[in-house]
């Protein structure tokens, strides 16, 4: 039996809804995604959904989509365009964690580390199509003061760890530098203030291809064509050997001097690769041609694909910030990782990669004989449920022919008969129809399995995709 | 060892934060719930957190406090007043469970059971103190045309179960019925549209006392003194045994014949007592002062108190909407229940009256003998992992005793040191001081149940609240 997993009518478009079976599969994420967050010793937290405008918008990034709220029955005058007092809905989990931080510092111990799974919301136009309100799975980890190298390493291992328990291809996490990419552009003789926009054009290598981004470093960014050729040897650099990737970098140089900071870069970026290489074959390469996040991360940064699935873009990314968070005394650096779990679910889900074996936890349906004795019935399932087996009671007392494909409709694997004047009850596996004496003291099903929805790829183990519907 | 379980601090009244302790609470709460509902058959949905405000106002709640979006970055001219295009956050669970229905009507199996658990917002004023977000956890069964009484029972029957299995005080439902408290008072000759009046007047019993109430029914609501003093005792009318209520509610009739409806609703509400008591004895008792609700559910009603928290008011509450949806040609009638989950939350960790073993999932912290062997705790602790063992690695390789009290504040019961040169690893357990060989591909706790924080009452079992910071 297997029931095919889709998405809900969703009457507003950027709002994505589940059906029930979608919903065991996004439960299924979740759960395993907290499960090897515990493993490792995050704390779960949640904030509220709402900060002050001035929070969201602490970091100068007023372009970002927020939703504003205002109350329907407002007070006249109430209106406000005080950022400290106007509220808006959070538009991911590091600001808010930012704040958490913060607010709490005085009772936190610190190295702090969470994870933080939760609805975030963003104000986009309608009509583009993007979600407007969805899942994120944050890990992040925050120090008080300092916060050792080694949590660069830990956050994608963790993260990787636990995409790696999911039923969905294999993800590989791509890192880079922030002091790598700006300490090499300083040895080109980039000015300072090119950066931002060497890494603007740069970012688009995959969009628009290697010759255009040189022309445009040159045409629009200004730089010498010797500077823009370099910096496409750089952003060619990849592979996860650390002293081939520092050999690799340093040459593109083409004789320029490296600077202290790329030296330093470079370091950090060579000791996550051997760390990681060590704990977790192939789960991380370096990427130098990632350039989005360098602006705001100030080491380590994180994007990670899919494979077969690349132009989904990053499944989960994140960085080092060596300020996450501070109040003018104490600084909090922090290093963190977060998956976009709405866009990664709707792939997996929309692709028709998944099935569920059915869309309740049922596992038993209990018959009724007839309306009066419906209170056995009850009986058995409360028995069932009391040894967690869970179970529900037929609505109909309809024939037994109606009763089971009620039951098979819903993916329900056993029906239950209670025994009519004194005989023993039966229980019947609808799938293969065997039916066997049962006591609901006693009785679990022959497939320990059975008792919880599964998960499995689409048409795997001779189950056929729209067997059901 | 225990932890004390405190809310965070929250820097805008009425969005409650809690610190990682409370949160294991609240995570504890929500997964026995869902463990309890998935027993009993109810899916689980989430729907999203938005609404047009026209489904929102749909029952014409206009009164309601209702947070509105609207975008930061809006269009000029993008502001609407038309309530179908305006969006605002949901507000409860049930009014965006019966627009799921009917979006999906076509695919959905009748009767539908989920269950739902989510935050929900009230745009309410800032200085009063509400809870402006709080999570709140329903179930309810929708049929498509007919919805027969046992799942009026099964509803409370359902969640009596899953309170009783939280760590907290007897929760005692009481029952009334719309059906009965109309058709009384039509027996009265009380006229159909001083009903509302007289169900808001009665509703203020507990507060104001028998005898304001009748000089406001007959003052302000226009009832003859024999009406108002039937009413009182009416509302005076509770109990378990389903004989006694019907004679009690008869008798109070003082001689006034009842009406079909009176009679229709009587036979509800003793169907309801029978099942219950015979299912779990003194879980639900008919209360006929129940008036709340009274307006907009039709047929059973539902509140819920704590023992020795009554003034906490309602813990759970509910009831059957004879049309919860319609879409012109079909009808859907519902009965559920919902928790206000943070409400409890909060009463239950104001009041200290539970605590945690510790507030970090982690059983093991792997002690660091210097940084040149982190490598080594690494490994020891991703073996523990992989068998289901939260662990983490000591943040400092500083001396032992500094590690054990790293250990120690965050109430992790166990500290593991790897053996140097050869020799064993030991595992101390450091509440008794106990240590002992340990080989991290084998060892388990002495006691499973250290493997997860515990919740256990406050100052219970040799457990001294306060002992830890």
């Amino acid at each position: 039996m297997a029931v095919q997993v889709r998405q809900a009518q969703s009457s507003l478009s950027g709002f994505p809804e589940w059906l029930p079976a979608a919903r065991i599969v996004e439960e299924h994420f979740i759960d395993t995604l907290r499960r090897t967050f515990e493993l490792h010793g995050f704390c779960g937290i949640e904030t509220r959904a709402v900060e002050p405008l001035s929070e969201l918008t602490r970091k100068g990034e007023t372009s970002k989509e927020v939703y504003l709220l205002s109350r329907l029955q407002a007070d006249p005058g109430e209106e406000t365009t005080d950022p400290a007092r106007q509220l808006g809905l959070h538009f991911d989990l590091t600001v808010p964690f930012a704040r958490y931080v913060l607010d709490n510092a005085g009772t936190l111990h610190f190295p702090f580390k969470r994870y933080q799974i939760q609805k975030v919301w963003r104000g986009e136009r309608p009509q583009e199509g993007r979600f407007r309100e969805f899942i994120q799975a944050d890990i992040d980890v925050v120090g008080d003061g300092a916060l050792p190298l080694y949590h660069d390493v830990e956050m994608p291992l963790v993260m990787h760890e636990a995409l790696s328990a999911l039923p969905i291809p294999a993800v590989t996490i791509h890192v880079s530098n922030r002091k790598v990419a700006q300490g090499f552009y300083q040895a080109l003789g980039i000015r300072e203030e090119q950066l931002p926009e060497v890494l603007r054009v740069v970012d688009k290598l995959d969009k628009i291809g290697a010759g255009r981004v040189a022309t445009e470093l040159v045409d629009v960014v200004g730089v010498t064509p010797a500077q823009a050729e370099a910096a496409l040897r750089l952003a060619e650099i990849s592979g996860a050997d650390p002293e081939q990737v520092r050999a690799d970098v340093l040459a593109a140089l083409s004789g320029a001097a490296p600077t202290e900071l790329l030296l330093q870069g470079l370091d950090e970026l060579s000791e996550l690769l051997r760390s990681a290489g060590r704990r977790r074959p192939g789960a991380i390469v370096a990427d130098l041609k990632i350039a989005r996040g360098l602006d705001y991360y100030t080491g380590t940064v994180y994007e990670s694909f899919m494979a077969g699935h690349e132009d989904l873009g990053s499944v989960c990314s994140g960085g080092r910030y060596d300020s996450l968070a501070s109040d003018g005394k104490r600084t909090f650096p922090g290093v963190g990782i977060s998956i976009g779990l709405s866009r990664l679910l709707a792939r997996v889900i929309g692709s028709g990669m998944l099935e569920v074996t059915r869309a309740v936890p049922t596992a038993v349906l209990v018959a009724v004989t007839d309306e009066a004795h419906r209170g056995a019935s009850d009986s058995i399932a409360d028995a069932l449920r009391s040894r967690g087996i869970a179970a529900d009671v037929s609505p109909t007392a309809a024939k037994y022919g109606k009763q089971i494909r009620f039951a098979d409709r819903r993916g329900i694997p056993y029906v239950w008969f209670p025994g009519a004047d004194g005989e023993p009850d039966s229980v019947k596996d609808i799938r293969s129809g065997e039916q066997v004496r049962s006591d609901a003291a006693t009785w679990i099903p022959s497939d320990e399995a059975d008792l919880a929805p599964r998960l499995h790829p689409a048409g795997e183990a001779g189950i056929q995709a729209g067997e059901r519907d």
